[in-house]
């Protein structure tokens, strides 16, 4: 397993490609849990969080959002009463980035 | 127009009636914008609200969480970069109920 949680987002700054199958594949399978959705025929990753009740899915949101800020990469976060769903994607270039899968292992991280 | 915004939420212990269509037409009227939504089957209501950045997204996200804290009663929360997209619908009766409409109109006014 790389060990993606490590990594730093490096700066996209669009015109570059999006990951190939294959390589999301790849990336995939450091990422237990997190699966490409297609959602306005861009394709994300998406992995579902559970919490005991409104605050700790709150708690989690504020914390993916101050990693969020630190490495200036924002995810679609869908807060509700026990679950937090993270959705990873790369704005500029429409797609998947090696950094969306990072973030997806720094999002595991934080969840513990 | 009702002030819906000064309503506070009632207990609801399910086994009450979602609301009729005509009543979710009327109470409509009176929060702006607020459109109902199909998922899973249930209908919700639902807004979209724009930021200038992910920050302050956040902002209105905890402001949201604390008053859906405060009445007990908690929405689903899309946060992501320059925009919150809110959705208010009652779990225990799993559609419409007043509560949501003043929830709806509190969600307004902490807009602004």
């Amino acid at each position: 397993m790389i060990n993606l949680a490590a990594g730093q987002c490096v700066a996209c700054r669009g015109g570059e490609p999006t990951l190939a199958n294959d390589e999301v594949e790849d990336l995939l399978f450091h990422v237990i849990g997190w699966q490409v959705v297609d959602a306005d025929k861009v394709k994300r990753i998406e992995k579902a969080f559970k919490f005991k009740n409104f605050a700790e899915a709150m708690e989690f949101t504020n914390k993916l959002a101050a990693i969020a800020e630190e490495q200036g990469h924002h995810p679609r976060i869908i807060t509700e009463w026990g679950g937090v769903t993270v959705q990873w994607w790369t704005h500029v270039i429409q797609g998947l980035h090696r950094n969306d899968f990072i973030m997806a292992a720094k999002t595991d991280e934080l969840f513990g």
